[in-house]
């Protein structure tokens, strides 16, 4: 099958999805796949998969590429979970059957320089950046940036890993020991009042559609909780047009999201994109008409895409490290479960609740109730 | 462990739930539980099996001694999604772990002349019935009941099988060469206006919660659509109490579903209940805050119930026989899909679908709008 090939246009229940990763993420759209009546073949090296409660999972690491064609001939499209699997191997699957979204994207989300680049090419605002390649260039770009920046691998960052704050003479000795032997960004602070994220999914035929923007409070470099805002705003629609651009030249396929930090002058500054599912969407499960999930495989299969409305008010919270008694989190009213099967291991993400409520601030006062249990565990 | 073994009281994610039947509704069972962090273990002697997709499965048969000892051993509750499994096994399960809903209301549900018998002790209205066990009690039952009457095998009986209308001599004769080796019942004819389902769920405790009545339609026996009556009504309110006399009588654990007639002139007639999920209350997955599906969980499981409050206006379709594509299902906004992984076969349920819509009106169209789609396949 040519790159070309296009999906079947009688794509049937039953067709097989092909899905890089086997994480939460693959699990949650195994569960969406499911009720679509598709089959989800994940592909993932780890001894644990939490996803295989959902469907068949190759063992193989992500660049095998016996593993990659089986994958290939045995499903209809591929997609991923994962943002660090090697863009080669999304392209040997492109060569075979349609996969989304495409390399071009995920080569982008891969490296925060080329990321970078690519928000400034598209006239979306981030914070002053430079290329640290040696030790020159990085004391140049302390010299350029000022105290405190941001020293960051360019490369396989996630939940604030691969990072250094720099705030001193001193900490810019340490940060550069801890990573100088890596490509690195330095990017200059920013004093952020909070976070956003876009989850957006956009269709083979180029529609586009926004959830809600999500509110997103971190802790330790982990999303914590994230909150759909369910008024439109300013902010919102600038955050909308910015993915929309990134979408359009990427002709990306799927749902990605993006996310931004708001300045305390109410500026956006775009930080970074992931381009897959994400974590700040887990609330679309219940919070929306169609879930992220459902709509990525919408996207991916070629069907046409789910309404991305918010259906009532709601809130998503991480249960990190252990898992709080279900006995317990069963009373608090408004409270969806979503436990992922993995073993209980801190700083690890093991399940989230979606707080739903009728208003705002019931909804505020059941995600208290939930914070005040999960912070025992 | 005791008949009087309880649930331990911090019931934890990773617990095993043993389900007898791995059909659809062992399936959505599987999907609940799969959020909960709760995995399912299937007992089916059937080759196919859809529950297969969300948890492991005994293949063997319902009274099979060591299987079912086997599958005792490894859960920690156990229940069913098939009411006609034998009560002896329910009760050898009884012995060892947990079980519900339990054996007695499992062996009203199975027996037609005992399920009415008790909505007659309990006060619920019921057409006039008689037992038939033999031709001289056949030929009183014509004599007494007038035609027509509905002429039904005490056992085994669903989807309008096992039950002829009688409204000739002729019929009368038909209808006893055709069932007269067995154990019959013979029923008043009600000349009904429509049907209606009450799902409610019971917890241990006896808490007893109630979803919106749901108002069904069917064709050829088959139920076809089923719609929550999101406005409160006397009627309701009679249907909640006669089911709470029911559960509360029978100690009853889980969800039931009880159908009613509802007669020309508005009067509520008992037909008869299931022990377990329910067609009927399928569009609870998406219309209320917490499903059948988890609500019976959360029963067996000991848990807290969750709400049975609608959270929107919603309709339940059946897909019956065959499927349509998802391309053009698709298409149509609010519809929530749920397809079985099942071989397509006349007469067979292979999915259904959830409209759901922010008004009645909006619900109404696009139930239409499904129904003229799968008319076709």
């Amino acid at each position: 099958m040519s790159k070309s090939a296009s999906i079947n246009a009688d794509f049937e229940a039953g067709m097989r999805v092909g899905v890089l990763g086997a994480g939460q993420l693959g699990r949650m759209l195994g569960e969406a796949a499911l009720r679509l009546g598709v089959e989800c073949i994940f592909l993932d090296p780890a001894e644990e998969a939490c996803a295989v409660a959902v469907g068949r999972r190759l063992r193989a690491d992500f660049d095998d590429a016996n593993v990659l064609d089986a994958l290939a001939s045995a499903c209809d499209v591929i997609t991923y979970e994962f943002e660090n699997v090697p863009v080669d191997s999304i392209e040997r699957l492109a060569e075979q059957r349609p996969t989304a979204p495409g390399a071009q994207a995920l080569a982008v989300a891969q490296d925060r320089l080329s990321e970078k680049r690519l928000f400034t090419a598209l006239d979306i605002p981030v914070a002053a950046y430079l290329e640290v390649s040696n030790r020159k260039e990085f004391d140049a770009a302390v010299t350029a940036l000022g105290l405190p920046f941001v020293l960051k691998t360019r490369r396989m960052g996630y939940d604030g890993k691969g990072q250094y704050v720099v705030r001193s003479a001193d900490e810019a000795e340490d940060a550069w020991n801890a990573l100088g032997d890596q490509a690195l960004i330095a990017e200059a602070f920013v004093d952020f009042d909070y976070e956003v994220s876009v989850i957006a999914v956009r269709a083979r035929n180029g529609e586009i559609r926004f959830y809600p923007l999500s509110r997103n409070d971190h802790r330790d470099g982990m999303l914590r909780r994230a909150t759909p805002v369910l008024d439109p705003s300013p902010l919102a629609d600038t955050a909308f047009a910015h993915t929309r651009a990134l979408m359009t030249h990427t002709q990306y396929v799927g749902v990605m999201a993006f996310e931004f930090f708001v300045t305390r002058s109410g500026e956006l500054l775009a930080n970074e994109i992931a381009p897959r599912v994400h974590n700040s969407g887990h609330w679309t499960i219940e919070g929306a008409e169609c879930s992220q999930f459902e709509n990525h495989l919408r996207a991916v299969c070629g069907l046409a895409l789910g309404s991305t409305a918010a259906v009532r008010h709601s809130s998503m919270v991480n249960i990190i490290g252990g898992l709080p008694p279900l006995t317990q989190l069963a009373q608090i009213p408004g409270v969806q479960i979503h436990y992922y099967g993995k073993q209980p291991r801190p700083g690890r993400k093991v399940g989230h609740v979606t707080i739903v409520a009728e208003s705002e601030s019931i909804c505020s006062d059941r995600v208290r109730q939930v914070e005040a249990l999960i912070a025992d565990y």
